[in-house]
Parts: structure tokens; C-alpha cells; sequence
């Protein structure tokens, strides 16, 4: 933002620019209002890496619609998150060329970048079978963001071999994400054989003593193995954010 | 129980005793006051295999004496746990023969039987150093039961291959005791490697959102391993007893 | 594990085998993948004494017929936990010959191994009426593995005489189960009156502030009887298998 | 309240008392301020039947010193809770009649009314020793308002025996008051056995998962026995005031 | 209980009792199994004084048949609790006298007995409108008992003059019932005024930080008022029970 | 109140009133009840500012019916919040001139005041998007008391350039209201700002670990910021009564 | 901030400042290291109408030495929270003119400024004597404020009366702050009875279920009444800084 | 590890190499035990990049000696974390050439790595002056891993502008560590701000309702900003290592 800031000064200085339109400019810089329920955060990517993804919980379909509207024309990819199937479909049919990953419950509008794969390589590990919609959230979130995804499901650590018997796909990655909901001993386990970044995220999948997911955090949080970051509970897109945000410093270095 | 109750009614039938003498007689039947402030349960022994244990914890010294003192002389060992160094040595000055063990915070009056191998192989497994207080508790509980224990100390999971190095110790168990802090994962990798019950204590090893031991409590609870038992936080005392039931009941049959 | 190793070295030694030959032998050595969805774990019944067992909550129809169906083939009894009456109903029409326990909601597929009461006796009580499904889940999980189970509903201890009535039942057991919601006091009753181990397992039955089962988790983790392990809320099937973990040591000494 | 108001009206209509002054009195009615620190409620005994008690815990010595002088030409007999040895000794100086009882943790200045065992019987059980500084505090509480007090310490249900042996007991009395600690089953076993009410304590006494008391609290807040009514952890005092008005309710009548 | 022990040992002292018939006796001497699922508890009434009510919630409406017509031959009055519209109207198919308090949830068969306003007044105070399920269903419990209730609806803290002109209702009472959700501060006002038993109920009436009524339950456990007993979170039934447990003692004296 | 009992009493103390009437006119002095189920506490708006509003959660629709025509003869303007949309469909079939305000969840019946600018300004801000309904809730409720209102939405801390930019609107308020869910940061930037109180809101707006609004409701209370008062968890009204009785005490000086 | 932005803008469109220069001045604008530890925001008081304050809280006697040195050439009065007598003591040999409110536990340097009753009144009421710690650090802040505050100690619910009698104190507050641990009651009590604005402080007063000031934290969350903002518990400080804030809002318009 | 397999085989194949010795080899491949207390991971730098440190918490000091000393002969530079002072004197009696950080709690035995700009530039980033030690944990931690670090303190969310004004060092950073106790809401409005990983460590600076750091863990992990990942509380070493794994891949790639 500094540098920016120094070149609105600059015009300022030179006369070009009165200080009272350099004040209108600046309020308006970087975010636009979508009627009166939300402001859309055209330079996030400029100022973070990726664009402003909608997150669907809590908003109504005729507020999604409206801000994927907004948004569509200025950026070439619209992301969705945390759509379920009737949602869809309501959204459906006011935006026809919506796209779905039912699974992964996201919704996109255009084109999603290739994927590169010399951008670096993620993998994602699950514990269980349960684990895999926030697992596809995580996965389809990095793929539209242009990454490679290494899917490995269902190695939990009840029987350990399985995870072993794959080593070289954890090897392999420059960022590991693990799902896993129960007991979520997964992640140390996994975080005491590589020497990548790990990020966990926890799952409500469970019952009981689970607590919704307060039994995989927790046991995350406390991982005797370093070299772990958590994100939040089902948070399968904000662990695909952070490791893309690791690679992208990786590639800007 | 039903037995004895048939033989004391049989005497009753037979004019040996009045129904007033054997009511007083089942009064005091299996339990012996100790002043105004405890009871001991002199058939426990009888009644579930194990001789009544004084719990040190909350008990005033000048408490733990008499009741210690009281049981002297129908047990030949008085067990006594969570008795820390400046309380035995309180204690050590009225009960000058008694024991004490300090790592596992366990004092002793009288003497063990001695170990029998034939009563079945009890192993322990600490993830980490701090574990070993609560570890001691078990396996000098364990042994002063007579029974043989093999301990394996600092296996955490963060390393994988300390613990999977050892599978055979694992394997020469009879019943697995897993004690762990932090997360707790330990538990349920040990769970899946092993054909034997596994009794895990959580323990109140960690700092901050392992909150005194619920992380690795609600691991343990929620392993997606079968066949784990779990007892409260920092109980190794417990543990050890479950163990030997265990071991009891399968040499009964 | 160390001795199937042995071997494999063995064979690399004798030529037999090429080293890149056993590395991909170790690789499938004991599970299967199911599509993209699961790995089988084939080998744990040789390495835990019982087979996997599909957990069906949290997993969609498709994806439990899927599991079931890779499995058939390799294990005469395929059981399924956690089926509503509804779900069953959609696996029904995929797999017409699959049976069905409503009140355990419990699925299998095949031939359960006969009951042989000489495995040693499981004595399952509950508290109350509505403790009965997680009790029939584990009745059931039990038969399955071919053990005798001898039921005792309903004998809680607002009404202390109806468990003292049935001390018999206790006492014939080599291990019990004791299934309670609400306050969850009568593990800690039976655990006093018996001397083999007793699993005792919390349910969420209650309201207020049982809290789905922690009341009575908390009272069986602090029992002040000894010779109690704690399973997680709910979790009929998890208590069955460490019952029956505890009878095949039992056996195999 | 009504008739002292009635009458306070009637004096004013009666031009006996003018209504400022009315207003005055109605102000200063029943309470009386010690210097900054309080104001002690002199009518608490019109009004609910006991004299109010100065709750030790978060005053100071000075303070308590205070309150307690202010009290005392008002009220034949003072007490004081939650006072501990030291705290004692610096109000001994001050106060030197002061009476201590340590076990309880009670101060009283003054005479006690005698006991007097027809306003009803007070039974006061415990689940094990270190239960007994609650247990106490609520025995001499019931005792200093002239209550008997029968004690029946250590029956916890781990040996059920112990407290089916004292059924007489606990049939004999008008209140009972059951103070237990771990997961402090007592209350229900007890509260099934009477016909009478039945006041539970749970104490602080345990460690682990007893969360300083909330396991016993939950535990008794779902008691499946009918008839028992809860006071907050620690609380004996709570205890005995309760059992005291029921009883004084039962002597009304 | 001692006395009808005293009189079975007499009998089999005299030898009209074999010791072996006696045992029999003893074992179905005060329940009675309904098929598989429930043991009704018929001497309930002789050992607390009320008889065993059956609670609706957890059990399926074949169940609730089952028992009920198990218990309508033993006693005139059979009570159910918990049970919605739509479980009473399958009920009710079955068991077409079957009565039904809507707003109370309860449902009773045969015939209470008539109000006896000697056995001393209940009065039930709430705090708001939407606390009346649980106040009436203590209201509706306690009538049916036969006690006379006095009930005081929607007097708040937020207005305690409400409260305060009805202060001649709450002095007329032997036992008072407070239930309030929210904050329930209503428990701390009403026991300051009162000299009788005050049993509070918490109730899940409130949103957000109430936690489903653990925030009234709180307030009641550390009321600064003594007198207070608490029952469970929307506990009406148990309170109606602790009230009516007080008064039978009263008139017992 | 203290006047209008001078007057009372004077009346008293003239012989215009009895003590008798005095009495019954206290009695009856300002609520009035509803039927069984409620009492309006018709002089709330000269105790506290503003009148009693009914609160919509936990009543039937027969209920507040009943409520609402009671209050609507004393009052110009009937306000009920928390109507869902179906409720309000069956209220609206019986008060055909009800008003209702869906995103807010809030009915009217009668005038509203107007608007007047003169008593101060409120600005209400959100984080995001799906805080909305509770931000209108606070907005309606405002603005049904005469309050001007400026809405500032979707303004949360991870685009804090949003936020910056409306710096005149934070600073042209006289009272903040922050309304936001997730983590809640939004109330200690905003308080750092600002030279005016900023009342909290946390919402139930988010997943996982935000615990229904436990994470912004903690994140409120431990700001860092000062000069924040935290209402509960989705309380839009209750936080738009405090601003408006802030801006009362301002107006009255 | 606009305006002075807009000032800083002018200046460098009058080639007065350079844009580096502006950017420089912009960066050191309103605060000030303190060697490496701290930063202290001097235009804090021109933004938030008070300067800041030390929290003492978890810092060193030597880091508050240095900040206060730091802080003393800019503002008349440095205030420091949070400090105990032995902090005190230590901080005292370095700052010979410090001043200490011991009950407080506040520290100032130079000269607080005068009390301006015309300001408002701010009237701090407590429940208990144990509350006066808390209640005088929002006492003795807001004096430090300038304004004039009335205490009002002791009036909890217990005894409703004590309240009722000190109305006129409650009526004649601007402000009112309730200072209440236990149960917190009186904040709803109290907020029945005024029209003005009530800043609640649960404090960690109490023991067993008052978990250190949750539950007074609850309650007053959850109060019936309106018109509340909640603060931490025991920040008696942010209560106060909260009630100038509201009073100076009053002043400016 | 896949490759050195691969070795090991190829050695047996050779013929170099019995099966029994390699699978000897195998065993004691990569760790050491110390004593009965530990066992050091020797190859845990190859296998995640960083060699083992020894967590200080929980050990006695003679633990922590003898576990030093076998690790100085294996590595260059032996790190222990969690050392207060009056430990580190214990230690260094025993091991004199002991250094120590005492802000940081680190004591290291050996010569660190030269710090290498090269590798990446971590900034560090705290809320308040009292996060410092935790903040020097993590700093001292990464500089003995041989990494630049940039320390900016004292930056918290009540006075934006000290932040903003830094915004050069937040962009100048590969890694950001934001460490905040009391709300932690520094983190979301970082993350807001760089395009770089943030790693949020929560602190338990603060009380009341910040429970010993648990509302800043919260905070962060429902950041509404992305790319972030949270450790457990106070766990400066866990938050450094993340941020070396995460430059290690940055550079491997």
C-alpha cells in the first residue's frame, strides 16, 4: 500500500491532483458497495494474493446472487463457498452458467485459472471417509486457485500402515493439509514424518465426547509434533488459502 | 455375596442364631470404623479382588494415620496413593516402616506379594518424560498386585518410529496401558498395532488448550481405534487396578 | 508385523524378490482401496483379533454400499454401525440380502460365527428404558463376535433393590457393561459389587444439564469405584469390543 | 411484610406519624450500615428466619472485625463462615471470646440455642473423608440454629454395603444432607432409599475430571431419584440453612 | 426396610419360611418386569413415598403402552411425563381413557386423588410467559399428588413491583416453586422474602448466552439468598416432587 | 417512585385514602394482567424510558394475540420482536393492521414517533453480510423510538480499508453500535477510533469454533479498546435500548 | 482523523511538505516507542477523549517504570491499573511521587484534575463487601476523570429492601455501574428500576459454581431487563472509562 | 525415508547386509535412549528439518541434564524451552557453558547457526508489551534456526494507526507471527493487510473472560481473514518452527 499511497501523494504534489479529489479517490479505492448489504473487496488480490470468495453461510440466496453479479465483471472467477444442493439450485436459476462441485459445496461463475504445477504441490490427507466434504472443500478451493492436488483418503490412524505404506505422496508435497475429525490424531502422526508445513483442520465428523469438533481441534492444537497450524473446525477453505499463500511466498522468493 | 447370605440365613433356620443377633451380625459384617471418619471396607478384598486403597488426597495426615494403622492389622499390605514428599514425611515420623515410592507418590505399609509372571504381562507406554509420575502410579500399583510390568517410556508420536520399533513389547502384552498428555494421540496408534485390551490415561501433561488434560481425555474417548478403555486424567492408579482385573478375569476362566 | 518382515527381507535376501518388487509388495500389503473413498483394512483382524467394521455415520448410502460390497468378498460377516431405519432402507435395495437390527441399528451381510458361551459371559445393564439402543448396539456387536451376552434393563439406582436383586446376574459375568444416561451413578454401584472389569458406557438420555452425555461421562470417569473403563457417549459398539478384546486375552493366556 | 405496612399506614392515617417521617422510618427500617464496607440486614430473621451470617470468603480481616462488632449487640449469636486457621488468629486478637470451630471453618461470638431434638432430625452423610470440612460446615450451621445433627461419614458407593447397613439411619430422619465429591452417586442412591427430602452438596474433592466439583454437581442435578434439591459446590452452610427451613416449615404447620 | 427384613427372618426362624423360599421372596419381593424393557417399581410408593411416574422422553410409544398398562393394575393413578401432542395422540389410540395436560405434557390414567389443602400450599412463581411449560408441569405434578397450588405468573425482576405486590402469595406459602430462564434472577429476589423452602428450576427459556438455561441455572446454584434448592434445567416434575417430599415430612411430624 | 409514594402517603395522611385502599391502589398501581399467562408492566415507560416490548420467543401465537391487544389501549405503539415469519402470518390473521418488518423479525402495532434528529445519532456497523438480521433488528428497534439511524454494513477487519474510509460516519455518531460474528474484531477497532460508547453485539454468525457466539462475545468483553458495554449474543434490541437510553441521559442534562 | 488528513494533504499540495516528508510526519503522527517494549499512543486522547492508561497487569515493575518515565513529559496524570502493594512498593523506590489507592490497586503521577459535578453523576452500586476491590477501581478511575461518583455498598438482592430504601440515589445517577459477583442479580434488579443507562461488572466474587465470574457474567448477559452493557469480569476500570464515555456524549451535544 | 529403504534392501540384496542385522539396524536406525527416562530422536532433523528440542515443562531438572548431555555429542546446538530462572540455575551447576534467554525461557548448550537473510525474513508482531515473552520464544527460537527476524511490539488493534504506520515491515516480511493475548484480534486485521502466511499464536495475557487465552484462540481461529494458521496458546516455539518449515520449502523449492 505504501508505494500506492507515496505515488497518490506524488500526484497531489504536483498539482495534478486537488487534495479533495485525492480524498474522494482514496474512499473509493478499493472496495465497492453491493446495494446496501454488502462491500466488495476488489483489491483483496492485489493486497493478499487472491480475490474476495463469497461465503454462503448466513446470506440469503437473493444476497448471493447479488453479489456474484457485482463481482462477475471484475473478476474472471467468482467462488462460492458453503452452497448446499437446494441453495444451488435456487442460484441456479438466476445465474444458468453457475457451475457446482456438490461435494466440495462450492459454486463458481467463469473460468478457473490451469492448473500449474510448478507452482508447488499440496496434498491432503483424510482420516475417514466422513471427512471428505471438507476435504473437497480444501482440494477444489486449491485446484481454482491453480494448484496441483494430491488426494489421499482414508489413512487414519487406527491402522497406521496405511499411512506409512504412502510416505512418498507426503514426501512429495511442499504442503500438507490434514482432515480429520473423531480424535484428530492424524495430523501429529503425519507431522512427525515430513519436514513440510502441515496445516490441520479439524472435523465435527464424530459424536459424543466429539463435541462437534472440539476433540480433533484441541488435539491439533496440542500436537506434540511441530511445524502445525490449525484453521477452524470443517474449515476446508481456509486451510487451501494458507497453504496457497506458502507456496506463492515460496515462488515469490 | 449370595452364598454367604444363603449360609448366614441356614444358621438362622437352624435356631444357631436369633434373627436379632444376625441382623446386628450383617451390620458389621464387611466394614470397620475408624473413629468418627472412615469406614474401611474390610471385604472389598472379597468382593471385587482387590484390598480397599486409602486415597491420600484431601486426607489430613493425622487421618491417613489412623486409617492406615486401622487396616495394619487385617491386610498384609496398606496401600496408600498421592502422597506427596513433605506429607510421607509427616507420616514417616508416627508409621516409621513404611515405604515410599516417590516418582509414583506411593507410600506402603507391610509387604508385597511377590511378582508372578503367570498372572499375565502388563505393559506401559508413555509418550513423553513428564508422563512418568503417572506411569509410576500404575506400574508400582501393578507390581505391589503382583503382577509383572514392562515399562516403555518416551514414544510419542511426534517420532513414530520409536514407538514401532518396539512392537514387540507391544505384542508381548497382555493388556496395554497408554499414557499420555498433550494430545494424546499415542492411544490410538498403540490401539491399532495390538490384539489386546488398551486402558489409556490422559494426563494433565501440556499447557494452554490442553486444558489441564481434556485434549488428550477427549482423544482418548474419541479414538477411532477399538478396544481402549479410558480412565479419568492422571489416574494411573485406576489404570493399574482395570489392568488387573482384566488379568484376573482371564485367569479365573 | 516384525515376523511377516522377516520373511519379506528373507526373500529379498534369497533373490527371490527384487528390492523395488518387495517395496511395492509392502505398499498392498494389507489394505484395499474402495474407488476413491476408502481403504479397506484387511490385515486387522490378524493384527487387532477383530475385522473392520464400517462406521456408517457420516457416510452417504452410495459410499457404505461401496465399502460393503468390497469387503463381502474378503470377510464371511460384514457389519455396518450407525443405520437409520431410513438409510437401511436405501441399502436395502442395493443389497437385498443384508439384514438388519432396528433397535441396535446395526446392518450385516453374511454369516455371524455361532455364539460359544465357552468365549467367557458378557453381562450388559442399563439404567433405564430409553439406554436401550446403545445397549442392543453392543448386545449385538457382541453376538456378532460370536460371545454370549446376558441382558439386565432397567434396574437404575433410584430403585437400588432392583440391581440387588440380580447380584447373581453380576457376579456370573467374566465382564460387564453398564450403560447409563442421566446422572450415570450405576457403574460406580455395579463396579462396588463385582470383581471382574466393568466398561461402562455414558449415554446423551437426559435433558438440561446432562448435556448430551457429559453429566454421565464425567460421573464414570471419577467413579470412586475402581475397575471401570470409559468408552465414549453413545458408544455401544466401541464398549462391546473392548469386552470382547478382554475375553480373548482371557483365552489366549 | 403486608401487616407491618398495613400498620405503618394506619399510623399515618392515625396523624400519629407524619408521612416524611413515615418515609424516614420505612428507610432505616431493617438494615444498618457498618461504616462504608456494609450494611447488616437486622430484620433477615423476621423475614426469612435466621439471622443473617457474615460470609467470610473476600473480606478482610478489618472487615470482618467490623461487621462481626456491629452485629453483635444486636444478635445473641454471631457467625462467621469460610474463615481459615490464619484468618482466625488475626480476628482472635480483636475478638477474644470469638469461638472456632476448625474442621468447619466457622467463627461464632455469642451462645448457641441449645439443641432441640424436637424441631426435627437432620441426618448429614458423606461419601468419603475428605468430604468432611463441607460436611461439617454444614453440621454446625444446623447446630448453632438448634437443630440435631446426625453424622454418618465415609459410605460412599463404592461399598454399598455401608450405607444399606445404616438404612435406620438415614429412615430416621426428617432431612437428610448427602455431601459427596468425585462423581458423587450418592445423592441418588440415597435419595432412593427415603421418603424424606434430601439436600445434595458436591464437593470439590477429586482431581482430573471432577473439574473441581462440576462432575458431582451434573451428577446430581440429573439425579434419576426424585426428591433432592441442589446446592452450589462446597456449600454446607447452604445445606444446613435449607434443611433448617424445611424444617421449621414442618413446625409451622 | 429393616423392620420387613426383621419380619422374613422371624418367618424363617420359625420355619414357616425355608432360607431357599425366603431368597426367592426377597428377589421379586418390590418390582415387576414389563416383558424386556422396563422394571416397574411397585414398593416406590412405600420406600419415597410417591409412585414410580413414568418419563416419556427416550422411550418409543409402543414402550410407554407397554409399562403403563403394566402399572394400571397396581395403582390408582398412572402418570407419564414429557410426552408431546403427537406422542400422546399414538398413545392415546391405544389407551383411549388416557388423559392429557397440553401445556403441562402430561398425561395420566385412572383417578387422582381429590386436593387436600391441609397437606399444606404450594405456590409456583414465574418469571415470564414463556417459562409456563415448566411451571405447569410442576403445577400439574404437585395437584396430582394432591396438593393445593397457588400459581403466580410473569413477575420478572425486570418489573419487581410485580413481584413485590404479591408478596402476601409468597408468605402464604409452605414451599415456594421459582422458574425462570434467562437470567433467573427471579430465585435470589423471591428467597430474600420468604421464610419457607424455595426450590428454584432453571429453565432453557432465553437465547445466546443462557447456553439453554445454564445461565439461570448458575444464578440459582450461587444465589447470595440462602433457602434455595436447585432441580434440573426445566425439572418441573422434580421440583413438584421436592415440594411435595417437604410437605409429607411436615405433615409426618 | 419516591414521589409518587409521598403523594400516596399524603392522601393516606389527609383521610382522602384508607390505609385499606391505599393498599389495593398499590397493588393494582401499574401493571395489569392478561388473562393467566402474563402482566403488563404499564408503567415501564416512566420507570425506565421506554415502554415494556414483548418479547416474541417461547410464547404461542395465541399468546402474544392476547398480549398485544391488552397493551394497545395504553399505549400508541405495540412492539414484538423475534416473530418469524409464519408466526407472523397467524398473529397478522388476527390483528389484520399489524406491521412487520421481516429482515428484523420485528412487528408493530399503532404509530410509531417520528423521527427526530435532535436526539442524537446512532450509527449501527456490521462485519458482514449475514449480521444483518441482527443489525435491523437493532435499526428498527431505534427507529421505532424516534431515533435516527445511519447504517454502515459489511465493513469487517479483513479489508480494514472499508471500514477506514467511513471514519466521518464513525465520528458524526453519538453512539456506536457494532454488530459481528466470526471473530468479532470488529468492536475494538471500531472502539479505538472513536471518541463516543460502542455498544457490542456478537453474533451466532459463523461456524465451528465460534460456538454459536461465544468467540465474538469473548473477543467483545476482553477488548482491548475501552469504553465498550457487550450485550448478548444476537440482542439487536437489547443493544439499540441501551443507545437509545444513552442518548436519553444526554438530552435530559 | 479526515480533517486532519485533509490539513496534511493541503499542506503538501502547497509544496510545504514534500510527499516523503508527509509520509515520514504520518508515521510517528500520535505515538511514541518506549525503547523496544512498548508504544504509547499519545493522540489516543484526542481520539478517544481519554489519554491512554497502563495496564499492569503481566508487566515487569522495570517495563511499567519506563513507560510511566515516558508518559509523564506528555500528559498532566499517568494512571496505572492493576498494581498490587508489593508492585507498588517496587515501582514507589524508582517513582518517589507516585500515588497509590491500595483497595483500587491504582498508581498515578501528577496532578488528577478537578471533580466537575456538572459533568453528571456516575453512581456505582455493589452487592457485596467482597465487590469493593472492583467497585473502587471504577470508582477511583472515573475520579481521576473528573467526575463525581456515588457509592452505594452492600444493597444485594438477598435483601431487596436495601435497595429499594437508596431509590433516590439510583434516580439521580446519569450512570449507573453494578458491581456484583455470586449471582449478579442485582444488575437486573437494579436496570428495572432506573432510566438511565447500567454498565454491569460480574466479578470473580464467589466460589464452586460462580467459576470465577462466569456466572454473574451470564446473568447479567442474559438480564430480562434493559438497558445493560456487560463489561470483563472485574474490570472495574473499563466500567468507568465506559461511563465517561457516555457522559461526555451527553456534555457535547 | 523412502529412499533409505530402498538402500537398506539393496544391501540385503547385496548380500552386504543379513536380514537379522538389517532389521537390528532398523531398530536402533534413529533414535537413543537416555537412561529409562528418554529416548532422543537422533534423525528428526532429516526427517522433518529441525533437530529435536527439549521441552522443559514437566521434567525435573536432573531429567533435563542427563537428556542434554547425551544429545551435545550428536548435535551442535542443543535447545531447551520452557526454563524459568530458578531452573536454569539448577542447570547450569551442572552444565556450565549453559546459555540462557530469560524473556525467552530458552537455554541452549553449543554454537547456534549464523543467522542467513537469505533464508527468508520473518516478522514478529505483538498486541502488547505483556505478550513478550511469548513473542521472544518464538523469536530466539527462529534466530537459533538460523533466521532473520524483524520484532515489532506493542502494535494492538486499540490504536490502529501504530500498525498501519508499520505497514512497510508487515510487507517487507515472508512470514508474519502475530502474538496477542486479552481479544487477539491484531490477527484478522494483519491478515487483512499482507499477502504473506500470518501464524497466530494466542497468548493468556488478560482475565476475566479471556480464561487463560482461550477468547484469543477463538479469535483466531474464526478470523474472518484468510491465510492464516493458529498454534496453542502461548506457544511461541511451535509458532517459530512453523514459520522455518514453511521458509525451508520456500528455499527447497
Amino acid at each position: 500500500m505504501k508505494e500506492e499511497l507515496r505515488q497518490l501523494l506524488q500526484t497531489v504534489a504536483d498539482g495534478t491532483l486537488s487534495p479533495d479529489a485525492a480524498l474522494e479517490q482514496l474512499k473509493y479505492f478499493d472496495f465497492e458497495p453491493v446495494g446496501d448489504i454488502a462491500k466488495i473487496d476488489n483489491h483483496r488480490q492485489l493486497r493478499t494474493g487472491f480475490p474476495e470468495v463469497v461465503f454462503g453461510l448466513g446470506k440469503t440466496p437473493e444476497q448471493i446472487v447479488a453479489i456474484v453479479q457485482a463481482m462477475r465483471s471484475r473478476t474472471p472467477l467468482v467462488m462460492t463457498t458453503r452452497i448446499s444442493q437446494p441453495v444451488y439450485e435456487q442460484l441456479k436459476s438466476e445465474l444458468p452458467d453457475l457451475n457446482y462441485f456438490p461435494l466440495a459445496q462450492i459454486c463458481t461463475l467463469g473460468k478457473a485459472p490451469d492448473i500449474d504445477a510448478e507452482k508447488g504441490a499440496i496434498a491432503i490427507v483424510t482420516a475417514g471417509t466422513a471427512d471428505l466434504p471438507v476435504a473437497e472443500e480444501a482440494a477444489v478451493t486449491a485446484e481454482l486457485c491453480g494448484y496441483q492436488v494430491q488426494r489421499l483418503w482414508d489413512v487414519g490412524v487406527a491402522g497406521i500402515h496405511r499411512l506409512l505404506t504412502h510416505k512418498q505422496i507426503l514426501h512429495a508435497a511442499d504442503v500438507l493439509i490434514v482432515v480429520a475429525g473423531m480424535e484428530g490424531a492424524l495430523a501429529s502422526v503425519v507431522a512427525g514424518l515430513v519436514d513440510c508445513p502441515v496445516i490441520a483442520v479439524p472435523t465435527s465428523v464424530g459424536y459424543g465426547a466429539s463435541f462437534n469438533g472440539i476433540a480433533p481441534l484441541l488435539t491439533m492444537l496440542n500436537s506434540c509434533a511441530t511445524g502445525i497450524g490449525v484453521v477452524n473446525i470443517d474449515n476446508g477453505f481456509g486451510a487451501a488459502m494458507l497453504a496457497c499463500q506458502i507456496l506463492r511466498v515460496a515462488r515469490r522468493r
